[in-house]
């Protein structure tokens, strides 16, 4: 379900960007390549340090696009690729996703959790 | 306008998001830091090739949000720093912004324009 070259492009360090939309205002967020991490179930994980805006966009519409990518790995056309995920998005507060991220990131007040419907590479 | 650090942060290479909205679907489009020009009345230029559905919805609603970033600049808790920009947006069609941008990008249907409102520093 996860694209290979989706794998590889969270290998190498970058920008991921998240996109929600509520109360007519887009909002975007922010997370870094190498703090995502895929679950066996093909869900992507990744902490929430603040991400308050996105958090209570969510509560009201959990629709949200994402993109990746990465100069580094092979896309259509040489150099660079990146995606384009469509998918839900949900704040997990508690919890052993939770707690395993905290050993990583203790920072973390939250794990984002992002239920992938479509994943498509753009370049 | 444009912080210094938003300067520095372009001249390392990643991903730049910009965030559209219209009928009721948000919509992602990708460039590359090192696409964007500062022009010298403080906007950002980049090519656009295909970015389809990024014309059509600020056709409809101009207002959007960006993100830019890299891992390499410090930021306030070490390396690695990000902008939120908000602003509009234009597609260029024509004229020299175009032109000039075809000599570097010649794939370049159209130059979008980002006017800035606001960037802030987000980590």
């Amino acid at each position: 379900m996860i694209p290979e070259k989706l794998v590889e492009v969270i290998k190498h360090e970058g920008v991921a960007t998240i996109g929600t939309y509520a109360d007519e205002k887009i909002h975007l967020s922010n997370t870094w390549n190498s703090y995502i991490v895929i679950t066996e179930n093909g869900k992507l994980l990744y902490p929430a340090g603040g991400m308050n805006v996105t958090e209570s966009n969510i509560e009201k519409n959990n629709k949200v696009q994402m993109t990746v990518g990465s100069r580094e790995v092979e896309g259509f056309h040489g150099p660079g690729t990146g995606f384009r995920i469509n998918g839900t998005a949900a704040f997990i507060k508690s919890g052993p996703d939770l707690e395993k991220i905290k050993q990583k990131y203790p920072w973390a007040r939250a794990v984002v959790e992002i239920s992938i419907e479509s994943a498509t590479q753009t370049l």
